[in-house]
């Protein structure tokens, strides 16, 4: 039996490390095409009386000047997340590596919140609450496999096997985790996919664990680039 | 237990769907630059004559010309292989979703001649044979894992709960599949990165697995665009 | 005086080099998500039937599958409506170069039906018709300063100053060639931003001459994938 | 005849905006591949005893850690130097309109340092000086074309003619103004394409004013992360 304490998480981890991301960025970046060398003149200033300017590029979809602005992120959740999440390929990853290190035994487990059961039908998926059976037929068999995935794990790396061939035993529930970079029209188009939100002008069907992260990223997001933000509220949560 | 005839392969599955790639589009592509609208005069030449052309290209890293071709695949290899390739962004990619359809048993295992241990450092490992035991031990925690899960999964399927949920107990051997649509330039470095070869420029040290894809779209590339793909090699085979 | 001949044009030239691009493309690409390897079976078939798939991919914004096609343009134009082309990232280009060759004197000027006079505020232009005095005043000074900045040009090229250095007095509406090579996506998303169209979800206020370019090119897309044509049209000439 | 004071300048402008972008950075983003969430206790850590590190990922072209940093410039150059800058596609940018404001005139004129004389073939040309009468035809010739081309510009701007169609005159020598926000690896591989150096490993041929940008932005690069610039040096100019 594996000697390692195993862990069972039902959140996911979001940390904002650094970011170079203010509303007024957008403010210069917009005023470069009607003002030219003399936008320069709006770098570092309030944006707070460019509510205006700023709702109008969101609403027109003019996307560029949100792109000179950068945050990065360090994100802990199961590889299932990741996985979707690196199909957003405009964005800077770097992940740990199974390659490279010997994975620890953090497993995923949903919340008793977490909805269980899917009714309707594809692409139009609703969510309910499962039974409380439902719920404890999926914790033991998710603990279950997990437990018997990582001794097995174990095993092999005793008897001397490479990480990278004894780490695919390993569930996608594992924790993994990665930092990612996006400017804010990138984590725009991220938000307005992996987020399911009345008032959307297109309907969003996530699976709730890439919404966690993704509502995580979403108050950072808001916080740094406030007047950026309502602006995509009021526009529909549409990425300009 | 499940009744679902369990399968595991050693082996991965590239075909290519459909392509719209030759060497006479580089040729004309990059005649553009000299020719202007007389570069069309060479649309549908024979690329023989143009050897020195596609050479002088690769060598001197003149990628954009190499871009205007476009080559689908469909893959099914295992989710790790798949998590490697997909930070590959230059790339268009659908894949099966755990979300949408219930998974098949399909596991990878790895086949005898697959080198089970590695040695040397971080950044420039090698690796060599295992043992028949190392081999055993691996094939036996691989497929007691895989079995494992996959009964796990589909007791919670049975339970009435949502398949994304289910999933999350699939081990990343568990197989996928996917399209994908890559450009001459982009495919040529995802073959320098994700093959190790003699004479490479730059080495790598790719998962054998991904490796295994790889050199079955090198050899789909090496038919499509053979003057293109002997300027890769002889200049190292690095991505122009 | 040059000799060169002169030319004037108010048109451009938009050609289909080649591509590898039908509805049936987004059919099988959207299945492999619900049907995984069998979605294969779909690789060729007749996509009338699947006219309510591509319409709900369109309409719900799921686009990766409209990415795995490719059409490869050869366009003419003046060199300020490749300025605003080449500000589209998700494509390919190559372009005649004025390094590499000695640049012909061809020249767009307006015809008499292009709205000459722009009324209304920044971000909602109107363009109404100008006078017959005001298209004279335009053609007048186009056509000198044309002739003088080619007359320029020569001079330099005779006396031996280099093509890269000589170039720089030729103005914005000279003609240049290129190719580029877009996804049924990008191009859906080009055409939503370069079209003015009644019945556009986003209201778009492009120069007319990139309209003029983007307008030919839509007339291939619409004959060579008719059903993601119409998708796009209903769907408000919005990207998925 | 213009009223408009009109500035022939034979340099470029490059201000370092605002940066996201340090050493430190690539460290903890290549540790997250082997340390996992403990590469954080690297972020904000003094990146001096890590050049091993740098110079390994420089020299064995792992690239990713270095996308999680961002720079934004703003440029003021010729349009005939934005035409190629515009070509490098992982980048933000944001420009000055000539459809939203009338355009300035300020031309670029060589300086008498300028290689004026082209030898050598296509793909290995060589700039040798121009005498001092090439020198003077040419910013005759350069001088009168840009009179010309303004005064024709004022024409029609005075007759009521749309800005974006009066412009149409002006030469690629005019500046126009920029916002460009790049990460590190992008700006490796704009440097490695953008200046001609000794000791690259693959020679470039960049036009002068394009490599005059390049020097610039290659002095704040070089100070923001000096252990990176030395890597980028010593593996011969290669992005990684």
């Amino acid at each position: 039996m594996s000697e390692h304490e195993i862990i069972f998480r039902d959140d996911v981890t979001v940390e904002l490390i650094k970011s170079s991301a203010s509303d007024n960025d957008v403010v210069w970046a917009a005023r470069v095409s009607t003002a030219g060398e003399n936008s320069k003149d709006a770098v570092g200033e309030d944006a707070s009386r460019d509510v205006g300017l700023i709702n109008y590029l969101a609403r027109e979809r003019h996307g560029s000047p949100f792109e000179h602005t950068s945050m990065t992120f360090f994100i802990s959740a199961p590889i299932f997340v990741f996985r979707e999440f690196m199909r957003h390929r405009i964005a800077s990853y770097n992940e740990e590596s199974g390659r490279y290190r010997e994975l620890s035994p953090v497993f995923y487990i949903p919340s008793k919140e977490r909805k269980l059961v899917q009714i309707g039908k594809t692409g139009a998926y609703e969510f309910i609450d499962g039974t409380p059976e439902q719920y404890e037929i999926s914790v033991k068999a998710i603990k279950e496999s997990c437990l018997v995935a990582y001794e097995n794990y174990q095993k092999m790396l005793d008897a001397g096997v490479a990480r990278e061939v004894a780490r695919v035993v390993l569930p996608v529930t594992l924790f993994s985790s990665m930092y990612v970079t996006m400017n804010a029209r990138a984590l725009m188009n991220f938000l307005s996919l992996r987020t399911a939100r009345e008032g959307s002008h297109f309907p969003s069907y996530p699976q709730r664990e890439i919404e966690m992260v993704a509502e995580k990223m979403e108050e950072h997001f808001a916080q740094l680039m406030p007047i950026t933000y309502g602006a995509f509220q009021k526009s529909g949560r549409i990425a300009p």
